[in-house]
Protein backbone atom coordinates (compact mmCIF):
# COMPACT_ATOMS: atom_id res chain seq x y z
CA UNK A 1 0.00 0.00 0.00
CA UNK A 2 1.35 3.36 -0.76
CA UNK A 3 2.24 5.89 1.76
CA UNK A 4 2.03 8.62 -1.03
CA UNK A 5 -0.03 11.52 0.24
CA UNK A 6 -1.73 12.63 -2.98
CA UNK A 7 -5.23 14.52 -2.13
CA UNK A 8 -7.26 17.04 -4.18
CA UNK A 9 -8.17 21.19 -3.25
CA UNK A 10 -5.92 21.96 -0.42
CA UNK A 11 -6.38 25.25 0.87
CA UNK A 12 -2.48 25.22 1.69
CA UNK A 13 0.27 23.03 2.13
CA UNK A 14 2.80 24.39 3.58
CA UNK A 15 3.47 27.82 5.46
CA UNK A 16 5.81 30.39 4.17
CA UNK A 17 9.26 30.25 5.12
CA UNK A 18 11.45 32.15 2.57
CA UNK A 19 11.46 35.62 2.81
CA UNK A 20 13.13 36.83 -0.61
CA UNK A 21 11.33 36.49 -4.11
CA UNK A 22 11.10 33.53 -5.83
CA UNK A 23 12.74 32.69 -9.20
CA UNK A 24 10.29 30.46 -11.46
CA UNK A 25 11.00 29.02 -14.28
CA UNK A 26 8.08 28.83 -16.98
CA UNK A 27 8.47 26.30 -19.60
CA UNK A 28 6.96 27.10 -22.86
CA UNK A 29 5.99 25.10 -26.20
CA UNK A 30 5.26 27.61 -28.64
CA UNK A 31 2.38 30.21 -28.49
CA UNK A 32 -1.12 29.21 -28.92
CA UNK A 33 -3.46 26.44 -27.67
CA UNK A 34 -3.46 23.68 -30.59
CA UNK A 35 0.08 23.68 -30.98
CA UNK A 36 2.24 25.40 -28.60
CA UNK A 37 1.58 26.79 -24.62
CA UNK A 38 -2.04 27.90 -24.16
CA UNK A 39 -1.87 32.16 -24.29
CA UNK A 40 -4.83 32.60 -21.82
CA UNK A 41 -3.03 30.15 -19.25
CA UNK A 42 0.33 31.81 -19.83
CA UNK A 43 -0.54 35.14 -18.77
CA UNK A 44 -2.36 33.64 -15.85
CA UNK A 45 0.34 31.86 -14.66
CA UNK A 46 2.67 35.56 -14.91
CA UNK A 47 0.24 37.50 -13.16
CA UNK A 48 0.22 35.21 -10.53
CA UNK A 49 3.63 34.90 -10.12
CA UNK A 50 3.64 39.04 -10.52
CA UNK A 51 1.47 39.19 -7.31
CA UNK A 52 3.29 36.80 -5.42
CA UNK A 53 6.67 39.22 -6.25
CA UNK A 54 8.88 36.32 -8.37
CA UNK A 55 11.16 36.48 -10.91
CA UNK A 56 10.12 34.60 -13.76
CA UNK A 57 13.05 32.45 -16.20
CA UNK A 58 10.95 31.56 -19.69
CA UNK A 59 12.61 28.62 -20.92
CA UNK A 60 11.55 26.36 -24.65
CA UNK A 61 13.23 23.90 -26.63
CA UNK A 62 15.10 25.39 -29.48
CA UNK A 63 13.25 22.54 -32.09
CA UNK A 64 11.24 23.22 -35.17
CA UNK A 65 7.33 22.51 -33.80
CA UNK A 66 6.60 19.15 -35.22
CA UNK A 67 3.33 20.84 -36.62
CA UNK A 68 2.24 24.31 -37.25
CA UNK A 69 -2.35 24.72 -36.70
CA UNK A 70 -3.80 26.82 -38.36
CA UNK A 71 -5.79 28.17 -34.95
CA UNK A 72 -8.50 29.98 -37.48
CA UNK A 73 -9.61 27.37 -39.42
CA UNK A 74 -8.41 24.24 -36.58
CA UNK A 75 -6.39 22.24 -39.34
CA UNK A 76 -2.45 21.84 -39.98
CA UNK A 77 -0.80 24.20 -42.03
CA UNK A 78 1.23 22.21 -44.94
CA UNK A 79 4.86 23.31 -45.24
CA UNK A 80 4.97 25.80 -42.13
CA UNK A 81 7.75 25.69 -40.32
CA UNK A 82 8.82 27.31 -37.04
CA UNK A 83 10.93 27.27 -34.26
CA UNK A 84 9.60 26.49 -30.64
CA UNK A 85 11.59 29.42 -28.52
CA UNK A 86 11.47 31.82 -31.00
CA UNK A 87 7.29 31.25 -31.07
CA UNK A 88 7.40 30.71 -27.49
CA UNK A 89 9.22 34.62 -27.17
CA UNK A 90 5.34 35.85 -28.37
CA UNK A 91 4.50 34.96 -25.06
CA UNK A 92 7.15 35.78 -23.05
CA UNK A 93 8.39 39.66 -24.07
CA UNK A 94 11.56 39.23 -23.87
CA UNK A 95 14.60 36.55 -23.55
CA UNK A 96 13.57 32.66 -23.84
CA UNK A 97 16.32 30.47 -22.82
CA UNK A 98 17.20 27.47 -24.65
CA UNK A 99 15.59 24.57 -22.38
CA UNK A 100 18.18 22.23 -22.90
CA UNK A 101 20.90 24.39 -21.21
CA UNK A 102 18.62 25.47 -18.31
CA UNK A 103 19.87 23.93 -14.84
CA UNK A 104 17.02 22.80 -12.61
CA UNK A 105 18.87 24.31 -9.76
CA UNK A 106 19.25 27.94 -10.02
CA UNK A 107 15.08 28.16 -9.20
CA UNK A 108 12.87 27.90 -6.92
CA UNK A 109 10.00 26.12 -8.41
CA UNK A 110 9.16 24.88 -12.21
CA UNK A 111 6.01 25.53 -13.53
CA UNK A 112 4.40 24.16 -17.32
CA UNK A 113 1.15 25.91 -18.77
CA UNK A 114 -1.50 24.05 -20.85
CA UNK A 115 -2.07 23.78 -24.70
CA UNK A 116 -1.22 21.22 -26.84
CA UNK A 117 2.16 22.39 -27.20
CA UNK A 118 2.63 19.80 -24.02
CA UNK A 119 1.74 16.84 -26.14
CA UNK A 120 3.09 17.70 -29.46
CA UNK A 121 6.44 19.57 -28.23
CA UNK A 122 7.41 18.84 -24.63
CA UNK A 123 6.49 15.06 -25.24
CA UNK A 124 4.90 13.53 -28.33
CA UNK A 125 2.23 12.03 -26.76
CA UNK A 126 -0.55 13.51 -29.44
CA UNK A 127 1.21 11.33 -31.80
CA UNK A 128 2.40 8.14 -30.07
CA UNK A 129 -0.45 7.77 -27.52
CA UNK A 130 1.11 5.24 -25.05
CA UNK A 131 4.32 4.81 -26.81
CA UNK A 132 4.86 8.82 -26.41
CA UNK A 133 8.54 9.78 -25.03
CA UNK A 134 9.10 13.67 -23.69
CA UNK A 135 12.22 15.46 -24.95
CA UNK A 136 15.58 14.57 -23.52
CA UNK A 137 15.69 18.43 -21.96
CA UNK A 138 12.37 17.95 -20.19
CA UNK A 139 13.52 14.43 -19.11
CA UNK A 140 16.06 15.73 -17.60
CA UNK A 141 14.33 18.62 -16.36
CA UNK A 142 11.85 16.86 -14.24
CA UNK A 143 14.07 14.45 -13.08
CA UNK A 144 16.32 17.03 -11.76
CA UNK A 145 13.13 18.79 -9.75
CA UNK A 146 12.74 15.46 -8.29
CA UNK A 147 16.11 14.70 -7.44
CA UNK A 148 16.23 18.69 -5.86
CA UNK A 149 13.28 18.40 -4.11
CA UNK A 150 11.98 21.64 -6.65
CA UNK A 151 8.16 21.78 -6.36
CA UNK A 152 6.49 21.49 -10.07
CA UNK A 153 3.27 22.71 -11.40
CA UNK A 154 1.39 22.15 -14.38
CA UNK A 155 -1.57 23.17 -15.93
CA UNK A 156 -4.33 21.34 -18.62
CA UNK A 157 -2.36 19.04 -21.10
CA UNK A 158 0.52 19.51 -19.23
CA UNK A 159 -0.14 16.65 -16.33
CA UNK A 160 0.52 14.21 -19.59
CA UNK A 161 4.08 15.56 -19.76
CA UNK A 162 4.46 14.79 -15.80
CA UNK A 163 2.98 11.70 -16.00
CA UNK A 164 5.05 10.36 -18.93
CA UNK A 165 8.39 11.31 -17.22
CA UNK A 166 7.71 10.43 -13.19
CA UNK A 167 4.81 8.10 -13.92
CA UNK A 168 7.20 5.30 -12.61
CA UNK A 169 7.80 6.75 -9.54
CA UNK A 170 3.86 7.03 -9.05
CA UNK A 171 3.24 10.63 -9.70
CA UNK A 172 -0.35 11.35 -8.81
CA UNK A 173 -1.30 13.89 -11.29
CA UNK A 174 -4.46 16.00 -11.78
CA UNK A 175 -6.47 16.67 -15.60
CA UNK A 176 -9.50 17.73 -16.66
CA UNK A 177 -12.67 15.12 -16.93
CA UNK A 178 -13.11 13.73 -20.94
CA UNK A 179 -9.94 14.43 -22.16
CA UNK A 180 -8.71 10.85 -23.36
CA UNK A 181 -5.52 11.00 -22.01
CA UNK A 182 -6.28 9.38 -18.36
CA UNK A 183 -5.78 6.02 -19.53
CA UNK A 184 -2.22 6.45 -20.97
CA UNK A 185 -1.22 8.24 -18.05
CA UNK A 186 -2.52 5.64 -15.56
CA UNK A 187 -0.34 2.68 -18.37
CA UNK A 188 2.65 4.86 -17.14
CA UNK A 189 2.17 4.26 -13.55
CA UNK A 190 0.63 7.37 -12.86
CA UNK A 191 -2.46 8.24 -10.63
CA UNK A 192 -4.95 10.33 -12.24
CA UNK A 193 -7.08 12.91 -10.55
CA UNK A 194 -10.41 14.43 -12.19
CA UNK A 195 -10.72 17.73 -11.52
CA UNK A 196 -12.89 20.84 -12.08
CA UNK A 197 -12.10 24.00 -13.24
CA UNK A 198 -10.79 25.44 -10.35
CA UNK A 199 -9.66 22.24 -8.31
CA UNK A 200 -5.85 21.37 -7.86
CA UNK A 201 -4.40 17.76 -7.50
CA UNK A 202 -1.16 17.72 -5.18
CA UNK A 203 1.19 15.05 -4.83
CA UNK A 204 3.63 16.05 -1.69
CA UNK A 205 5.66 13.67 -1.95
CA UNK A 206 7.45 14.67 -5.54
CA UNK A 207 5.80 17.83 -4.98
CA UNK A 208 3.69 18.45 -8.19
CA UNK A 209 1.25 20.46 -8.36
CA UNK A 210 -1.72 20.08 -11.12
CA UNK A 211 -4.93 22.42 -12.41
CA UNK A 212 -7.66 21.22 -15.21
CA UNK A 213 -7.56 24.90 -16.62
CA UNK A 214 -9.02 25.21 -19.97
CA UNK A 215 -9.33 21.18 -20.03
CA UNK A 216 -12.84 21.97 -18.00
CA UNK A 217 -12.75 26.18 -17.67
CA UNK A 218 -15.11 27.66 -19.49
CA UNK A 219 -14.51 31.35 -18.92
CA UNK A 220 -11.25 32.88 -19.10
CA UNK A 221 -12.02 33.77 -15.18
CA UNK A 222 -12.63 30.46 -13.89
CA UNK A 223 -9.65 29.39 -15.94
CA UNK A 224 -7.30 31.61 -13.79
CA UNK A 225 -8.74 30.81 -10.45
CA UNK A 226 -7.52 27.29 -11.04
CA UNK A 227 -4.25 28.25 -12.67
CA UNK A 228 -3.59 30.55 -9.73
CA UNK A 229 -4.07 28.15 -6.60
CA UNK A 230 -1.91 26.03 -9.04
CA UNK A 231 1.26 28.60 -9.06
CA UNK A 232 0.23 29.70 -5.30
CA UNK A 233 0.18 26.10 -4.27
CA UNK A 234 3.26 25.47 -5.74
CA UNK A 235 4.88 28.43 -4.52
CA UNK A 236 4.31 27.24 -1.19
CA UNK A 237 5.94 23.77 -1.63
CA UNK A 238 8.76 26.08 -1.92
CA UNK A 239 8.18 27.82 0.90
CA UNK A 240 6.58 30.68 -0.18
CA UNK B 1 -12.25 77.35 -26.69
CA UNK B 2 -13.16 73.88 -26.62
CA UNK B 3 -15.73 72.64 -24.76
CA UNK B 4 -14.24 69.23 -25.01
CA UNK B 5 -14.22 67.62 -21.12
CA UNK B 6 -11.17 65.33 -21.23
CA UNK B 7 -9.89 64.38 -17.36
CA UNK B 8 -7.14 61.99 -16.59
CA UNK B 9 -8.23 58.82 -14.29
CA UNK B 10 -11.54 59.14 -13.58
CA UNK B 11 -12.93 56.57 -11.02
CA UNK B 12 -16.47 56.39 -12.93
CA UNK B 13 -17.75 57.99 -15.36
CA UNK B 14 -21.21 56.84 -15.50
CA UNK B 15 -23.53 55.07 -13.79
CA UNK B 16 -24.39 51.34 -14.47
CA UNK B 17 -27.68 51.11 -16.29
CA UNK B 18 -28.58 48.14 -18.69
CA UNK B 19 -28.93 44.86 -17.06
CA UNK B 20 -27.96 42.39 -19.94
CA UNK B 21 -24.64 41.38 -20.45
CA UNK B 22 -22.61 43.48 -22.75
CA UNK B 23 -21.51 42.71 -25.81
CA UNK B 24 -18.39 43.98 -26.66
CA UNK B 25 -15.75 43.57 -30.31
CA UNK B 26 -12.19 43.30 -29.54
CA UNK B 27 -10.22 43.90 -32.35
CA UNK B 28 -6.56 41.88 -33.06
CA UNK B 29 -4.23 42.67 -34.68
CA UNK B 30 -2.01 39.17 -35.05
CA UNK B 31 -0.33 37.27 -31.86
CA UNK B 32 2.89 39.09 -30.26
CA UNK B 33 3.69 42.69 -29.15
CA UNK B 34 6.12 43.51 -31.70
CA UNK B 35 4.23 42.50 -34.90
CA UNK B 36 0.60 41.94 -33.49
CA UNK B 37 -1.65 42.44 -30.50
CA UNK B 38 0.03 42.11 -27.50
CA UNK B 39 -0.97 38.75 -25.63
CA UNK B 40 -0.22 40.11 -22.39
CA UNK B 41 -2.75 42.91 -23.17
CA UNK B 42 -5.21 40.62 -24.61
CA UNK B 43 -5.70 38.32 -21.81
CA UNK B 44 -5.82 41.23 -19.34
CA UNK B 45 -8.35 42.32 -21.39
CA UNK B 46 -10.47 39.26 -21.82
CA UNK B 47 -10.49 38.67 -17.46
CA UNK B 48 -11.55 42.30 -17.40
CA UNK B 49 -14.34 41.38 -19.48
CA UNK B 50 -15.00 37.87 -18.05
CA UNK B 51 -15.21 39.70 -14.83
CA UNK B 52 -17.73 42.24 -16.08
CA UNK B 53 -19.87 39.15 -17.70
CA UNK B 54 -19.46 40.20 -21.42
CA UNK B 55 -19.90 38.60 -24.53
CA UNK B 56 -16.58 38.92 -26.70
CA UNK B 57 -16.39 39.48 -30.35
CA UNK B 58 -13.21 38.92 -31.84
CA UNK B 59 -12.46 40.78 -34.96
CA UNK B 60 -9.22 40.83 -37.00
CA UNK B 61 -8.11 42.51 -40.45
CA UNK B 62 -7.95 39.51 -43.20
CA UNK B 63 -5.02 40.81 -44.27
CA UNK B 64 -0.71 39.64 -44.82
CA UNK B 65 0.95 41.21 -41.79
CA UNK B 66 3.36 43.43 -43.26
CA UNK B 67 5.93 42.34 -41.33
CA UNK B 68 6.80 39.33 -39.08
CA UNK B 69 8.82 40.23 -36.04
CA UNK B 70 11.27 37.04 -34.52
CA UNK B 71 10.55 37.98 -30.97
CA UNK B 72 13.03 35.76 -29.76
CA UNK B 73 16.07 38.15 -31.56
CA UNK B 74 13.95 41.25 -32.30
CA UNK B 75 14.64 41.32 -36.13
CA UNK B 76 11.70 41.18 -38.78
CA UNK B 77 11.61 37.16 -40.44
CA UNK B 78 12.77 38.20 -43.84
CA UNK B 79 10.28 36.08 -46.44
CA UNK B 80 8.03 34.79 -43.61
CA UNK B 81 4.57 35.10 -44.53
CA UNK B 82 1.13 34.98 -41.92
CA UNK B 83 -2.29 36.06 -42.25
CA UNK B 84 -3.25 38.59 -39.37
CA UNK B 85 -6.87 37.01 -38.82
CA UNK B 86 -5.50 33.42 -38.50
CA UNK B 87 -2.50 34.53 -36.51
CA UNK B 88 -4.77 36.48 -34.47
CA UNK B 89 -7.19 33.45 -33.35
CA UNK B 90 -3.86 32.31 -31.43
CA UNK B 91 -5.02 34.49 -28.62
CA UNK B 92 -8.80 34.53 -29.29
CA UNK B 93 -9.18 30.53 -29.38
CA UNK B 94 -11.61 30.77 -31.50
CA UNK B 95 -13.68 32.42 -34.37
CA UNK B 96 -12.05 35.28 -35.35
CA UNK B 97 -14.48 37.71 -37.58
CA UNK B 98 -13.13 39.27 -40.57
CA UNK B 99 -13.03 43.17 -39.50
CA UNK B 100 -14.46 44.12 -43.21
CA UNK B 101 -17.50 42.51 -42.41
CA UNK B 102 -18.30 43.74 -38.76
CA UNK B 103 -20.59 45.50 -38.20
CA UNK B 104 -20.79 48.60 -35.19
CA UNK B 105 -23.96 48.58 -34.47
CA UNK B 106 -24.38 45.21 -33.17
CA UNK B 107 -22.37 45.39 -29.74
CA UNK B 108 -21.99 47.99 -27.01
CA UNK B 109 -18.13 48.74 -27.21
CA UNK B 110 -15.20 48.15 -28.89
CA UNK B 111 -11.95 47.59 -27.34
CA UNK B 112 -8.63 47.57 -28.73
CA UNK B 113 -5.49 46.11 -27.04
CA UNK B 114 -1.88 47.38 -27.83
CA UNK B 115 1.32 45.67 -29.28
CA UNK B 116 2.87 47.21 -32.09
CA UNK B 117 0.52 45.18 -35.02
CA UNK B 118 -1.39 48.75 -33.78
CA UNK B 119 0.97 50.52 -35.80
CA UNK B 120 1.73 48.12 -38.13
CA UNK B 121 -1.59 46.51 -38.97
CA UNK B 122 -4.17 48.31 -38.15
CA UNK B 123 -2.40 51.85 -39.32
CA UNK B 124 0.43 52.02 -40.81
CA UNK B 125 2.47 54.56 -38.39
CA UNK B 126 5.42 52.50 -38.22
CA UNK B 127 6.09 52.75 -41.52
CA UNK B 128 4.57 56.00 -42.97
CA UNK B 129 4.92 58.20 -39.26
CA UNK B 130 2.66 61.09 -39.85
CA UNK B 131 1.51 60.37 -42.93
CA UNK B 132 -0.10 56.95 -42.07
CA UNK B 133 -3.86 55.55 -43.04
CA UNK B 134 -5.60 53.29 -41.12
CA UNK B 135 -6.93 50.42 -42.82
CA UNK B 136 -10.36 51.13 -44.32
CA UNK B 137 -12.27 48.46 -42.37
CA UNK B 138 -10.51 50.32 -39.14
CA UNK B 139 -11.48 53.63 -40.07
CA UNK B 140 -14.94 52.75 -40.84
CA UNK B 141 -15.26 50.61 -37.39
CA UNK B 142 -14.31 53.56 -35.57
CA UNK B 143 -15.87 56.27 -37.42
CA UNK B 144 -19.57 54.35 -37.15
CA UNK B 145 -18.49 54.14 -33.61
CA UNK B 146 -18.77 57.72 -32.73
CA UNK B 147 -21.73 57.97 -35.19
CA UNK B 148 -23.51 55.02 -33.10
CA UNK B 149 -22.33 57.09 -29.86
CA UNK B 150 -20.73 53.17 -29.26
CA UNK B 151 -17.35 54.07 -26.71
CA UNK B 152 -14.36 52.56 -27.45
CA UNK B 153 -10.86 51.64 -25.41
CA UNK B 154 -7.66 51.51 -26.52
CA UNK B 155 -4.08 50.19 -24.79
CA UNK B 156 -0.29 50.73 -25.33
CA UNK B 157 -0.04 51.86 -28.70
CA UNK B 158 -3.55 51.64 -30.14
CA UNK B 159 -4.67 54.92 -29.05
CA UNK B 160 -2.39 56.07 -32.56
CA UNK B 161 -4.95 54.42 -34.38
CA UNK B 162 -7.59 56.16 -32.48
CA UNK B 163 -5.32 59.65 -32.84
CA UNK B 164 -5.38 59.19 -36.88
CA UNK B 165 -8.37 57.76 -37.22
CA UNK B 166 -10.26 60.78 -34.85
CA UNK B 167 -7.81 62.83 -35.01
CA UNK B 168 -9.76 65.68 -36.84
CA UNK B 169 -12.15 65.63 -34.32
CA UNK B 170 -10.05 66.44 -32.17
CA UNK B 171 -9.88 63.31 -29.85
CA UNK B 172 -8.24 63.43 -26.73
CA UNK B 173 -5.82 59.63 -25.85
CA UNK B 174 -3.84 58.73 -23.75
CA UNK B 175 -0.20 57.54 -24.06
CA UNK B 176 2.61 56.38 -22.32
CA UNK B 177 5.24 58.53 -21.49
CA UNK B 178 8.25 58.15 -24.24
CA UNK B 179 6.52 56.38 -27.05
CA UNK B 180 7.69 59.14 -29.80
CA UNK B 181 4.71 59.26 -31.46
CA UNK B 182 2.63 61.94 -29.28
CA UNK B 183 3.95 64.62 -32.09
CA UNK B 184 2.43 62.74 -34.72
CA UNK B 185 -1.04 62.53 -32.96
CA UNK B 186 -1.53 66.15 -32.24
CA UNK B 187 -0.64 66.98 -35.70
CA UNK B 188 -3.30 64.72 -36.76
CA UNK B 189 -5.34 66.97 -34.09
CA UNK B 190 -5.48 65.03 -31.18
CA UNK B 191 -5.07 66.25 -27.88
CA UNK B 192 -2.16 63.47 -26.12
CA UNK B 193 -2.50 62.97 -22.69
CA UNK B 194 0.56 61.41 -20.82
CA UNK B 195 -0.27 58.13 -18.56
CA UNK B 196 1.47 56.42 -15.92
CA UNK B 197 0.76 52.52 -15.89
CA UNK B 198 -2.11 52.89 -13.88
CA UNK B 199 -3.93 55.78 -15.03
CA UNK B 200 -6.80 56.27 -17.97
CA UNK B 201 -7.47 59.12 -20.25
CA UNK B 202 -11.57 59.45 -20.75
CA UNK B 203 -12.97 61.54 -23.97
CA UNK B 204 -16.38 62.09 -22.87
CA UNK B 205 -17.92 63.44 -26.27
CA UNK B 206 -16.35 61.01 -28.66
CA UNK B 207 -16.60 57.80 -25.38
CA UNK B 208 -12.75 56.99 -26.09
CA UNK B 209 -10.80 55.34 -23.10
CA UNK B 210 -7.17 54.73 -23.00
CA UNK B 211 -4.58 53.23 -20.58
CA UNK B 212 -0.92 53.19 -21.05
CA UNK B 213 -0.05 49.13 -20.36
CA UNK B 214 3.14 48.12 -21.43
CA UNK B 215 4.27 51.40 -22.79
CA UNK B 216 4.73 52.45 -19.49
CA UNK B 217 3.86 49.08 -16.62
CA UNK B 218 7.15 47.77 -15.42
CA UNK B 219 5.25 44.50 -14.54
CA UNK B 220 2.61 42.60 -15.69
CA UNK B 221 -0.33 43.19 -12.61
CA UNK B 222 0.62 46.81 -13.26
CA UNK B 223 -0.31 46.95 -16.75
CA UNK B 224 -3.30 44.41 -15.96
CA UNK B 225 -4.66 47.34 -13.20
CA UNK B 226 -4.46 50.11 -15.93
CA UNK B 227 -5.92 47.76 -18.79
CA UNK B 228 -8.72 46.74 -16.10
CA UNK B 229 -9.77 50.76 -15.02
CA UNK B 230 -9.80 51.17 -18.90
CA UNK B 231 -11.98 48.15 -19.71
CA UNK B 232 -14.60 49.09 -16.85
CA UNK B 233 -14.39 52.98 -17.98
CA UNK B 234 -15.51 51.88 -21.52
CA UNK B 235 -18.11 49.67 -20.74
CA UNK B 236 -19.34 52.13 -18.13
CA UNK B 237 -19.92 54.68 -21.05
CA UNK B 238 -21.68 51.69 -22.99
CA UNK B 239 -24.22 51.82 -19.75
CA UNK B 240 -22.89 49.02 -18.18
Amino acid sequence: MSTRSAVCFPARVMKPRVKRAPRVTVVLAGCGCFDGSEAHETVATLLSLDRAGAEVIFAAPNVVAPVIVNHSAGHPMIGECRNVLVESARLARGEVRDLAKVCDLDVDAVLVPGGYGATQVLCDHARAGREARALPEVVRLLEGCVRAGRPMGFACMAPVVAARVLGARGVTVGLGAGTGAAADMEAWGATVRTLGPRDVSVDRELRVVCCAAYTTARRVGEMFEGVDRMVRATLEFAGF
